[in-house]
């Protein structure tokens, strides 16, 4: 299970004032505690802060100031192609692009970039029409994002695939049928696409958020969820993957398992 | 899901103690009391306090103490044919048997049984030759227990087939099978035949037992888990299947859903 740190986002009003202050500080020090947390990626978001026009310089500075810190690769989230190759241009190692949609247009230029700069890609089951309502729905999709990404020779472990979560207190009925995606969509092809989640969605304005969080994580890790972007501070959903992990039989248990999982 | 409570079994020192000197208090007491946490059924088990001899009428008196106390039905949990026969015959309401294995000689004896006093009965994946170790396997004995019960007339919405965990610490590899045999069984009538588990055997000698047991129950759930025994103290277990009910969608959400949950 893959962790993608959700801190470094403009939404965040620390993120928010380092990136209008160009201060630096901020941005290390959730780049290392994502680290030290349990991390594997960090997501990089300059949120509604900047215009369109200066977020390719927001990335690219983000990004540096973000691997100058820590040893993580980074998971470039923007609308923005521009501020997306930005970010691959002075990234260190694979970074990951998050994110197409199963947009013609939108993939037509994403993949050939994830293959330019040699970067992992998140694909949204989703297109000019919205969320889809349930499971075959998004799986059918899931197999545009399959059949383009591998057109463009993409393999299909550099491939993430998020069937996308709605809040439990609006669209619960889209619980089960996300579960149902994950599953569908790791029979797509052989080797199977990964699967990601935005996974705070699923309790946004909801009571109870971090039991809602963590709970859902493990339901969909036992439908074959292979990464989430998620709020890795909230210790014991860090300590529900590690649980989970070794459950399903993927890291081996020893009585240190959870000192184990964050020090890998 | 049904939370089967675990408290009311001969192991526990109060209830060894409660057994040995005719006292119902601590019977009433954990009866009253997994009741207002969340349990949905007691198990009663006499456990080795008593001689075989004994247990018929150990068993009878706990059903009565137990029942006198709460409005739950109870789960007869007993190897001696004769200590449930004795419980049933008592027990107000529809009672649960636990359990037959797939040995034809148990299943010839508890299947009847079972249809003549109404009862459901807890069928384990196993025989004389153990447990097995994969899912298919699993997968196999779970068909002989639907076949023999249906041949008695038994309804599959009363078989409730537990697949056997082991402890994560001897036996990891047995995790992901146990999730896929439940998959399977779900599959192997219509209507299905519910499945179940005696949950805390997960954790066995293992470190993080809480953690371990809520999160392989909810990867359960997942799968199909319809019940489980399991310590109803645990409060974060009962929340995690709180909230795994409203996120597959099985309840509804509302702000106060764990409240809800068990004042149901």
């Amino acid at each position: 299970m893959e962790l993608i740190g959700e801190h470094i986002n403009g939404m965040f009003k620390d993120i928010r004032e380092a990136i209008l202050k160009k201060d630096p500080g901020p941005i290390e020090y959730w780049a290392r505690r994502q680290e030290e947390k349990g991390a594997h990626w960090l997501d990089i978001n300059t949120g509604p802060t900047v215009s369109q026009a200066e977020q390719p310089a927001v990335m690219e500075w983000l990004v540096r100031v973000a691997q100058s810190a820590c040893t993580l690769p980074c998971c470039l989230d923007s609308t923005s192609t521009e501020a997306i190759e930005a970010g691959l241009k002075v990234h260190r190692g694979r970074a990951m692009i998050n994110s197409t949609s199963a947009d013609q247009r939108k993939m037509d230029i994403l993949f050939p970039m994830a293959v330019q700069y040699g970067a992992k890609i998140i694909g949204l089951a989703m297109n000019e029409q919205g969320v889809p309502k349930d499971a075959s729905a998004r799986a059918a999709l899931a197999m545009e994002l399959v059949v383009n990404a591998d057109m463009h020779g993409l393999s299909m472990e550099d491939l993430y695939i998020d069937p996308l979560v709605l809040p439990a207190n609006v669209a619960q009925d889209h619980g089960p049928e996300v579960l149902e995606a994950i599953r569908q969509i790791k029979t797509l092809a052989d080797p199977s696409p990964r699967t990601t989640l935005g996974l705070s969605n699923i309790s946004q304005r909801c009571a109870e958020r971090h039991l809602l969080n963590r709970t859902f994580l493990v339901l969909g890790m036992a439908a074959g969820l292979d990464s989430a972007i998620v709020d890795v501070e909230d210790e014991m959903l860090v300590d529900a993957v590690a649980a989970a992990d070794v459950l399903l039989n993927k890291n081996i248990y020893c009585d240190a398992f959870l000192r184990t999982y964050r020090q890998r």
